[in-house]
């Protein structure tokens, strides 16, 4: 797959009170096109990742309103799979320039939903569920509760592994001015703070964030325009899709998400690479548990020895052995505008082979894979990222 | 480009209230699958074209959703581009074919519109306009009366004009089995029914249906399990998207579209004809002034020349000349489930093309064109559909 990373851009993610959708989106558009060295006219389509802007605000048609806002008035359209539409978004753009129907497309992943009632908030994202569980008023805390007690049950995993995820991720954040949080937490902190869905504590959980993450995406070709400083090309050399059943229930095994599994393992086929060949992943940790899964569904641990090895320090930055994950921060402490949040991760592992990502740097970095998932795992979305020399 | 329409479905279109979204679905699914004559673990990929599931029933997801319930579980995502939803829905899996990833796909369109109280449909389709036009109060009707207004203005277009338009298409539909309405209107009748947003009357306006439609979609080396008693294979030439400002407020002309204008104009150019070489199209006339703007911005007629044509008996079934327009009824008596309605004109110029419309064919069909429109024109699809010899 010859498709190049030529810019991307994004905001700060946090509770953007005196910001618009529409600025937050000019923010880090322009960031993009200008990090990739072009001008406006040249992006050819613009795909826009977004779940809640219907229900939450209203508003559909947000291909044309965001070509329209940003001044492009180029193909558009919106992509959406709940907290994974963002990675859909750039799948679909992938899709548009393999085909050879464009060289340059914009990809927009936006979320804006702090201005929203919470209660409104949590109806609108069970609209990612099932309806037998929206009909039982399960919300998504619950329901991942559910995947961390099967996970405990099946392998012994304690609330303090799932809350080293916790810390580690805010020690990350702590490095990126980009993120909701920038304060590092302990387990201690984590273990006290308010039960949200037992076992998950509140510190266990993503917040609500607004924010908006942009990316150039080019078949090789059209790579003259690179900026210079860049250190090599960043190619994504994996993009997967998989699905599973909408609904917990009609799963076989909680401690896994097939999807997840399924997308990596073909993303790897694609790609020509296995998990111990990853410097970096952003996963989709949404919950502590979460990244638990995603860590040993895309193989980088057996199932249930992931816990430990991340409680004994594996996966954070500076570690010396395996995988850095969740440079950004991640979901938990990064935040998670859901639309965004696809996006962002391909911002962040670019940064990463770029190697300009400062105090969170991962030395060396040279391959990155992003896992982004939609609801309980019912839609899971895998890149795979690459530096050439 | 190389595609092919292996098979199509749909439900009949109209206020279902007996049935679920899943189960028209399903029903249009099956259909497609049987037709295309494959097995459902032949479809690699699925593309929902919806809009208004959020919005109205707190529900998206919709890619895994059906995905799940039709027990595919392969790759899928939501497209959504207001009532262009399900042409982007089969342009993004036209995509997916020609990048080489996908060999079989499958094309959903779905909307559930008639159990939601009216005055709530009538917001959710707003979120389909700029944000101006939502806090002003503005509705459909109210933006599509300006056009025609402007239209009369202009060209002397009358609504006696407007109203043949309207007349045309519930006789096409009186022929059409799966139609909203069967009943033919009259001019006298259209002018006569109750002012909607003057001048548009009621029978001006495209009815809230329910209903689904879907297509499968081959690359062409896929195509040794076509039905025999398929004449030809029906391949899309053309799949071309544009996009204008959001708001009527942007435009400069509100006697045209300018995105149906681009996406005509590419589409001719990528398959390699022109509007003279059309024999049908099914065209987005969720108003009739909607159809009248159509024609033009297609290029059958110039510029204030085509409400006579219409008037007098051209576009009709059974006409002798040119273009036959809207055989399925069109949004206007067809009816208009927002998302099935672009991936239903695929299943009429298929049908069509294949000569298997009984007292509606247009005989003879090779050549026909959908075009499918989101908001006032924001959004523009356009397909362009061939029988090989």
């Amino acid at each position: 797959m010859n498709i190049t990373v030529s810019g991307v851009g994004m905001t700060k993610f946090g509770e953007l009170w005196d910001r618009s959708p529409r600025s937050l989106a000019s923010e880090a558009v322009s960031e993009a096109i200008k990090d990739a060295g072009i001008r406006k006219n040249n992006i050819q389509a613009l795909f826009v990742g977004n779940m809640l802007s219907g229900i939450l605000g209203g508003q559909e048609h947000l291909g044309a309103l965001y070509s329209d806002e940003l001044g492009l008035f180029v193909p558009a359209m919106k992509v959406e799979g709940a907290c994974a539409s963002g990675g859909l978004a750039v799948h679909a753009a992938i899709q548009s320039l393999l085909a050879g129907t464009y060289d340059t497309v914009l990809v927009l992943g936006i979320e804006k939903m702090s201005d929203q009632k919470p209660e409104l908030v949590a109806r609108g994202l069970m609209g990612a569920g099932g309806s037998d569980e929206q009909l039982a008023g399960a919300t998504f805390p619950g329901l991942y509760a559910i995947l961390a007690r099967s996970h405990m049950d099946t392998f012994g995993t304690t609330q303090k592994d799932l809350a080293a995820i916790a810390v580690k991720n805010h020690f990350h954040a702590s490095l990126n001015p980009q993120a909701h949080y920038h304060a590092p937490i302990t387990v201690d902190r984590v273990l006290k703070s308010a039960c949200v869905a037992d076992p998950l504590k509140l510190l266990d959980c993503s917040p609500i964030s607004d924010g908006a993450a942009a990316v150039v995406l080019s078949r090789t070709h059209g790579q003259r325009s690179l900026p210079r400083r860049q250190a090599g090309k960043i190619k994504i050399i994996a993009s997967q899709v998989a699905t599973d059943t909408l609904s917990l229930s009609g799963r076989k095994d909680l401690t896994k998400f097939e999807a997840t599994q399924k997308a990596a393992k073909k993303a790897y086929l694609e790609a020509g690479v296995g998990p111990g060949d990853l410097d970096l992943a952003e996963l989709h940790d949404c919950f502590t548990i979460a990244e638990l899964l995603a860590v040993e569904d895309i193989g980088l641990y057996k199932k249930g020895e992931a816990a430990h090895a991340i409680s004994r320090g594996e996966g954070r930055l500076g570690s010396s052995k395996g995988c850095i994950l969740n440079t950004s921060g991640g979901l938990k402490a990064c935040g998670h505008p859901v639309g965004a949040t696809g996006v962002k991760q391909i911002v962040e592992l670019t940064r990463q082979l770029r190697g300009t990502c400062g105090a969170r740097q991962v030395s060396g970095a040279r391959i990155g894979l992003s896992q982004n998932v939609g609801g309980t795992g019912a839609t899971c979305v895998v890149h795979i990222l690459k530096r050439e020399a």
